[in-house]
Parts: structure tokens; sequence; C-alpha cells
């Protein structure tokens, strides 16, 4: 079996569920990936999907039946969903032609009058919409939106305990602007929108909006929390042990304090009391069904509402609306700074790691020196924890060799993994959190003697990847249009990679974060790119069974000077705020141009300027300089 | 006077407008562009819009209110509709930031409860629901589809007649293909999408579907007329002068035949006769209001419909779709041949033309030679009529020097017009109707001393056209998410050009044919690129009041071997069948790469193997080998 990944059975599970849906009178039951707040990294205690499924990657979605059950994912997981899943779950490999997706396959199971259940606190209202009117349509049954979870029942006292661990604030010299300041443009927002108040309910958007950090779930300095801003008040649901003093008098009487599921009852007697056909209550397009419900006061969403050309309901009390998610993804001058600065010690660690990983591979014992996966990416941990401000990691360090490299989301465990050995790719993607800033980047390498084909798609990567970093488009450009010139010379070969090219990056927050992207999903062509923003560029190739190849840095968008300004427009593009050099003895020189040449030297002697004085050992420091000096 | 455009009063026009919208009790006159059949071409008859704007260009709309009127129009003909408009007209640059588009302007001028007034015949149904959803929602009242136009009324004995030209059949040595088998075809696609029947109203998808062409509008082979396909009949609305002895054996029993205007009344009756909640009438999109009110029998779209995320309208009786559309872009082997054909012929012509301009401007007198832009238009147009199977023109010549080349759809005009020099650019985008194909293309030239700058654009304009001549990338991908390969070395200069990078073109038919294209509306991203379709490629600049750069060939998308085809998906690009030489004395050879170098002399090379036979002046045909010697 290859490393890392095994299989649970899920029989008893399954069998439990079963009974239960029949208890419940539910045909098909949806799990979700998501908690309540539509999180995409979830805390253990909602691992809902994985403890059914066995499946425990991070995107996905699970559907049983009385007969079958089914597990939904995406290109970068099917891999690891392949070697997961027991015999009782068939694999929908979304995005491939003639393979339903969730949905399709919910509908066609339902046929017939079925009932299909999901706790309407796990589904937003827009998929609980849209899933709703297509049962009907088809004569299908109805979406049953319940208000008990019947995984939770199955999972019983073995399920983790939700954390109740303390919330800090985050200082002005972090955050770079006041929550009151902040709480101030949002209402100047719900005004403009004719709200009578706004849904906070993503939980980075909550530790944004309050200058606040938790850590709640592994990885993303959040905490479990709603917000329910009004006119006149701020309104803070959470469980009022996570609060210290400093906390509170951080809030001060500006914000009203209540415990976290009591935000339900206030949005109804709220939405009794305020709303109007003139005034509604905002909330974003993750807001869950129970929220909406709550306020609209109506089980069934679908047959209710009617969302206008411009995005309002006529008859729902709700409007998408999403002001801080916009705001919270254009960094401010303080958040750009603490962002550079990060990703300057983040390199610092990196640089430490390669040489010493490098320096370790090159023993005379054919390369291999006992080091795994697991071993390797703690040592990058000790030497990002060395770091100043260091606050934790981004996300679990993908750390994988060989054909490992080639499952995108690989995380490799004690025991289990692969080794890294001299001759081999190893793939390394991983980040940190810092007081300061979110970082996270993948470098591939190779230190013996790479195949011709791993040099040739090593290098299309590459190409890709300073197509991107050098890009100029006209202010009002999304990632959608940009993403082809990361897949251009990949496309060249027939390859390609079944992720996206970019995704947005938080301020000591979450490190995939919206709106931004750059990739293949026509929601991203909506979504202009604006300066002060960060998004990743990762182009990779994967080749199952063989190796894999991400090259990944976070780039800011910035104005560029161009010599002219047609229709004037500002221009805009990227600098690269990652500091690791790339691979040289994966490059194949010739098959880059002379533009394409001349970036990577500019950009390894901006890795070098910037690093070496915080490098002190001599050994570290002469790799560096070997890996940064000029092709 | 800049040549070729003129003002026109509309003073006296705007005044008999206004008293007719008076007597009618309209406050809002919506002028569309279009004829019944949303032609972008029109015959002379149609120019309703032109006639009360006096702005001559093909695309653009005029509103027109007590005392205001407004004509919006894109970025290709902002100098144009400058120069055209009177003192009554303000203009609505379409594209600008902050500048309203013609739907926002009425709304605005229809505040406070005002009628709005359109000819329903000339406006589709689908805009027509759009905009008066948008003028209740803002409680600016109503949108009323007339049944007759006042624009006629004004015009009145002036307007010009409609034409009664013949049609005939186009054999299948061109076709490919007999109707009947098309009919079989469109049939099949009905009955899977539970169809009673289907209203073709595009004028060039009548013409593809019954193999028959025509000459109602200039430039376009098409005839005024209506089928109405259903499981049994397929019933043909034209003015019986029209068909000849031989169309009528050509189309025998398997076609009925009615007036031009019955068809109005024949969905009225079927409507209530055959249609049903399961089975609908298919319209495309482009269906005038007048037609889906005959076949829904209620005059307001908007309230009587709910548009369903597949499409499909449940209370209305029509359903949108377009079979014809799309099998009419994907071209059979007969017209794939008859394009490569026609482009070789069209190839020939043009590289006599540019070789005998280039001859002339070559004198002892500077350089000025008498030739005017419309001259020098005629003699092209005689050098293609010496071709076999030509039909005409596919659309009036751009013959553009200096300055009118910045006029991105300039048509000069005999007296006006200015001059040919050899110290200017000069710029010919021309194409013309061959039985056997319809070609379309421009080449920009200098056989001077251009200046660096209309050499660096020249060059930065090539380099666009040829990534996307070399393009690769997988089935599935849209001609939005190629635009960017064309525009990103003009963006790196912060240049760019307002249109389109490429649109569809008709074999014998439109020189612009959906539904595909290359730019950045966001319906093309809905449209795949299929093997068999023929696209332009064009990218440009323009600096206005200086001098137009555009480089257009025609390409056909093709299958591209790969090396791998990863995901098993099949790998596209382009093959060029245009076939005329770019202009070496415009390009600054360093800031081309090596592909692109290699790219441009394959292209001369191809074009020099293909053409020099069917040349036989030793003049044009060294002036060939020297234009398509490697550089």
């Amino acid at each position: 079996m290859t490393a890392g990944l095994k299989s649970v059975s899920t029989t008893d599970r399954l069998f439990s569920l079963r009974r239960l849906m029949a208890e419940h009178n539910i045909d098909v039951y949806v799990v979700p990936s998501e908690d309540a707040h539509q999180s995409e990294y979830i805390a253990p205690v909602d691992a809902r999907r994985e403890f059914i499924s066995g499946f425990s990657g991070s995107a996905g979605c699970a559907v049983i039946t009385a007969t079958k059950a089914a597990l939904a994912t995406d290109g970068r997981y099917f891999l690891q969903a392949e070697k997961e899943l027991d015999s009782n779950w068939s694999l929908l490999k979304q995005g491939l032609q003639d393979v339903p997706t969730w949905q399709e396959w919910t509908l066609r199971e339902a046929e017939g009058g079925k009932n299909v259940g999901v706790d309407a606190s796990l589904i937003s209202a827009s998929q609980a919409k849209s899933l709703s009117e297509k049962l009907k349509s088809r004569k299908g049954g109805q979406l049953i939106g319940m208000d008990i979870n019947l995984i939770d029942r199955v999972w019983g006292s073995n399920q983790p305990v939700r954390s109740k661990a303390q919330v800090r604030n985050l200082g002005l010299e972090f955050t770079g602007k006041r929550f009151e300041d902040k709480l101030t443009d949002i209402r100047k927002e719900i005004e403009k929108n004719k709200g009578s108040g706004l849904i906070v309910s993503m939980l980075d958007e909550i530790a944004w909006l309050f200058n606040l950090r938790g850590s709640d779930i592994p990885y993303n300095p959040v905490f479990f929390s709603y917000a329910f801003i009004t006119e006149t008040d701020a309104i803070f649901y959470i469980d009022s042990d996570k609060l210290t003093d400093s906390v509170r008098a951080h809030l001060g009487a500006l914000v009203t304090l209540k415990p976290y599921d009591a935000i339900f009852n206030d949005l109804k007697s709220f939405s009794q009391a305020h709303v109007t056909s003139e005034k509604k209550v905002l909330v974003t397009s993750s807001a869950s069904w129970a929220l909406t419900k709550a306020v609209t006061g109506i089980a069934d969403e679908d047959n209710n509402t009617t969302t206008t050309s411009n995005g309002t309901s006529s008859k729902l009390n709700t409007i998408k609306f999403a002001p801080i998610e916009f705001a919270k993804a254009v960094k401010n001058a303080t958040e750009i700074e603490g962002m550079r600065m990060s990703h300057l010690r983040d390199g610092v660690a990196q640089i430490k790691y390669f040489a010493w990983l490098e320096r370790k591979l090159s023993n005379p014992h054919n390369g291999d020196v006992g080091l795994d996966e697991v071993s390797a990416a703690d040592q990058l941990e000790r030497f990002r924890a060395e770091q100043e401000n260091f606050a934790g990691l981004s996300f679990p360090t993908i750390s994988s060799s060989g054909s490992n490299a080639a499952v995108i989301h690989y995380q490799p465990e004690k025991g289990t993994c692969a080794s890294v050995v001299r001759d081999q790719i190893y793939l390394c993607d991983s980040g940190a959190q810092f007081f300061d800033g979110t970082t996270d980047s993948t470098r591939t390498v190779h230190y013996g003697t790479p195949s011709e084909f791993e040099i040739k798609a090593y290098t299309l990567v590459l190409k890709g990847h300073i197509a991107i970093a050098r890009a100029v488009f006209p202010k009002g450009s999304s990632g959608y249009v940009l993403d082809i010139l990361a897949r251009q010379h990949l496309w060249r070969e027939g390859l390609d990679y079944r992720h996206g090219t970019g995704h947005g990056v938080g301020s000591f927050l979450n490190v995939h974060e919206g709106p931004i992207g750059i990739g293949t999903r026509l929601q991203l062509s909506e979504v202009p790119l604006e300066v002060g923003m960060f998004i990743s560029n990762e182009p990779g190739y994967y080749e199952d069974g063989k190796f894999g190849i991400r090259i990944e840095s976070v780039v800011v968008v910035a104005e560029k000077s161009t010599r002219h300004q047609f229709g004037d427009k500002k221009y805009l593009g990227f600098e690269t705020v990652t500091l690791v050099p790339m691979c040289k003895n994966l490059i194949n020189v010739s098959l880059l141009d002379a533009d394409e040449i001349s970036w990577l030297n500019a950009y390894h002697n901006d890795v070098y300027e910037k690093t070496h004085k915080l490098i002190n050992d001599d050994y570290t420091l002469a790799w560096l300089k070997r890996e940064t000096a000029p092709l």
C-alpha cells in the first residue's frame, strides 16, 4: 500500500446511518464537507463527511441512499479518494466528462418522489435553493432541511468535542485598521445597499472584522461565532468562555456579546420587526440555509424566492451581499508590509530547509538516508518555528516524494509514509501563519539525476509560472482570463493539470481566501483583480504513479508602469513575494526564451538580495549563492 | 473635414418623429439597428437607425425622447459616430467606464412611469424581456411592443423599397449536404428537445437549411423569409415572386410555400392547437418579440415567463434552442475544401493587388500618384472579380490611409476620401463572396519609411496574431479564454484595441457568423471551438488621428497532434487559410522570438507554395518571392 493513505471500513457506520434515515423518512442523505460556516478547512468535530466515507481530503460531498453511497471530489483528490474509500463507496470524479456531479447523482437517485435530507446548517442557502428547484422540476421529490444531524447520531460519543480555545485580539501593528473603522465602512455599504442588517457567517470575515484571532480550526486562526451588524448594533455571537478580559476591553461598548446559537432566534424576531419590502437583511452567498430560513421564516426556499437580474430577491427577505469578503481581500499598507515580511522570514526558513535537505541526501549511501516525508516536514517546521511572529502552519505540509508527489493534496503519515531519496522528485507545498501574514508556497526539487521528461515537465510548468508572474493586464481583468497563460506551454505538449492556478491568500487568516482566483471556474470571471490583493501562482503537472511537479509562489497585485495607457486605464501585474529559489537542476534552459531567463535571473537575484543577510551559516549561504546565481 | 464621413441634419426628422410619438402616447422611442431577423448587415429599406440619427455604422441603437436623442455604439465606431452625428444627438460610448448602456439611458429617461415604445419585430424577445423587467423594477413605466414603425412613417415615400431579387439554389458541390438531410437532423434535435416545432428567423440559417442563396441584403447572400419546421411540415415563408421554377423543383414536395408575413397567424393557430406543457415551440435567442408574442398569445413577456436554470420557460410556450446556428458553424468536408479554395483565389487577388499598389506608389513624385482609397479598393475588386466563382464582396472594403486607418469600420466615399500615398500606413480590410466560400482578411502595409512607433505597434499586433495562430488548447476551450493571447504583448506596453479578436465566418454566407468568437464578451465563454469551425484572427492597434493597424486572417479549427493527451482529451488549434504576405517593412524582427519567426517563415512559405503557380506575371511573382522570403 502506498504510504500515508489507508481506507477505513464504513460498513457499520453506513448501517447505522441507513437505520436513522429510515426512521426519519429520508431516502437520500447528503453529507457536505463544510461546517455551519461553509469553512473549507474544518475542526475535527465537523469532519462528518470524512467519518462516514473514510475520505479525508478537504473537498468533497457524500450522498447515501438505502443501497448506494457515492463520494464526489475534484481532480486534486482522485488518487487519494481511490485509496481511502472502501468498497461501499463509488467515486464521482468531478470535472471528468460523463461523470455526474453530486447534485446530478442525487437527482437521479431521488427520482419518483424521494425525500432528500440534509442538515440545513451545513448547506448554503443558494445551494439548497438550486437543488430544491431541480428536484421539483424533475418530479424527484423534495429537499428537507433538517435541524438535526444524522452523522452526529451515528458518531455518538466518539465524536471529538468542539474547541473552547480562547480568542485574542490582533494589534493595529498587524491589522492596520481599527475594527471601529471597519464597522463604519461596512455600515455605509449596508445603507447604500438598502439593508436593515448584515449577517456575517464566514469565520474569517468575523475574525477580520473584529481584529480577533482564535484557534478553533487547525491551521486557520478563526473561532466559531456569528456576527449581525445593523445601523445601531454590532452583535457578536460567541461562547462567552472564549473571551478574555482583554478581548472584552478591545471590543468595548460598541459590540454586544451573545451566545453562539442565539443568532437564530434573534434573526427571527429581528426580521419580524425590521424587515420591510424596502429594507432587507443582507447575507453572503455562503450563508447557511438554516440562517436564511431564520430570516425568511419559511422552510422552502425555492417556492418563495425570485432572484432578479440584479441579485435581489423580491419575495425573500434577504439580499446577496459580500462587502467584507472584498474588503478583506484588498490588503491595506500595513497588511501588505506584513505579508512581505512574513514571506521573507518564511523564505529564509525554506532556504535553510532545502540546503539542509540537499546536504542530507548527498551522502554516500545512494542518497537514502532514512529520511521520510514526515521527518522532512518536521525539520521544515522547526526552521519556520525559529522565525519571529511564527504562529503555526497554515495547512498540513504536503511533503511528498516520487509518486506521492502526483497526489495533489497528499498528506504523509508517520509509519506509512515514503522515504525522501536523492534520485526522486520531492515536492513540498507548505506554509505558515505569522502574526503579520500567511504564507503558502511549493517548490519541487530533484537533487540527483532527473529524467528527461521530468526536466521537460518542470520547465513547462516553470514557463507557465513565469507567464503569470510577468503578466501585464488592464485593470478590470479577472483571474479567469489569465489562467491560459499558465497552461499554454503544457497544452502545446498535450499536458495539463486538474486544479486552479491560483487562490486568494489571507493576512494571518485562511490560506485559501475568496473571492479572487486564477483558474477555469467561470465565476472567477466576475471578480477583477485589484491592487493589494494577494494570490498564489501555482501551475503544476502530475504523472499518476510516477511524479508530480508544482511551482507555487504568492504574488501581490500591483500597478505596472507601462509606456502607454490606452483607454486611460491602469495596467496591473504581479510582484512575487515568496522568496525561495527554483530548482535549476530541473530546468532545460534551451526551452526558456530570453524574457523568461531574464525574469528568472531577476527573481533569483531578488531572493538572494533580500534573504542572504538573514542567513548566518556558511553552508546555507553558499547553497543560496549557487542556487540563485544567474542561468 | 476628414474624408468619407459627413453629418446629416436630423432636425426635421426628429421633429416629425416626436409628433408621432406624442400621437401614440410614447415618451421614449427605441430604434434598434437590426431588421426583423436581427441581421447585423441590413437592407437599405431597414436602415431606420441610420435614417433617424445620421450614424451609418453597422452597430448601434438610437433612443429618442421629447427633448433628447442618444446614439449608443461600440469602440469600433466612436470616431465615425462623432463625425456623423449632428448636434441633436449625444453619443453613448459603450464599454467606457461610467457611460450608460442604451438600456440604462432608457431606464433613466423612463423614470416616473413613462411609456417606452419599440417596433416589436425589431427587438429580440430576450432583449424585450430584460428591458421590460428592468423598467418595472425601477417603477419606470412599461415597454410597449408596437405593430407599426414610427420611423417608416417619418421616412415616407423616400424610404427605399424592399428587394424582389430572385433566390437560387446552391449545388451539392458547394453545400456538401442535401437540405433533406439537414431537415432530418434538425427534426431529431427538435424531438430530443421536446419541441413541437422550430421557428427559423435568422436569414443565414434559412439560406443554409434549404441550400438557397439570395441577394436581398448587400454583401450577404440571403433573402427575406422565415421557416417553421415541425415533425411533419417544413413551411417556408417567402414572397412567391422570388422563387424560380428551379428553386421550386429543388424544394419539391417536402417544403410548403407560404407568403412572408403569414408566419404570424400560422404561429398563433399552431400554438393553440399543438403547444402543450410537454411540447413547446423552439426559438433561437434572436427571434423577435413579435414572433414570440404570436406563439405565446401574450403581449407582456416579463409577467408571464420564468426562465429556469436549464433555459426552459415554464409558463411561456417557447424554449430557447439554436441547433442550426451550431450545425452551420461546423463546416463539412465540402465546405472546408471550398473555404480553402476560395481563400486561395482570394489570396491570389490580394497578392496581385498589393504588388500593383507598391509599384504604383514607387513613382518619382514622392509616392503621391493620385490614387485614392476608393480607386484603390476598386482595383482590388477588379482583381477579385477575375477569380473563379466570384459572387461579389462580402462587406464594403475598408480601404483606409493614414489617420483613416484608425477608424475601425471606416468606409471611404468617392470625392471625399483620402489619397493613398507611399509614406503613410495603408490598412485594407476586405473580403469576397465566392460560391464555395466567404473570405475576410486585413493587411496593413507601409511602402515608405514607417515611424519607429508604427513598426513597434505592428510587431506587437503581429505577435498577438501569431499567438492565436499557433495556440494549442484542449477540446472544450472557448474563444473567450484564447483572447488574452492576442492582447498580451500590447498590454505589456499599455496598449489595447476596442474590438473582438475574432468572429465566425460563413460559407458563402454572412461574413460575421455566430455563435463562436474570440474576445472579451463573457457569452463567448459558453461556446467551445470545434473542429471545422472558421473564425477570424484579427488583433489590431489604433492611434486616433494618426494610424491604424489590423492583421486579420481566417483560420479553421483543426485537431493538433500533441506528444501527450492529458485527460484523454483532444487538443485543438488553428490552420490559417488566408494566404497573403505580412508587411515585412513594418516588422521589428528583434521583437520576435524564435517560435514567432519560424511561424512567420513557415506561413510565408505556405503562401508562396500555394499561390505562385496561379500568378502569371513576372512582376507580381518577383514581388511575392521577395515578400515571402524567410526573415
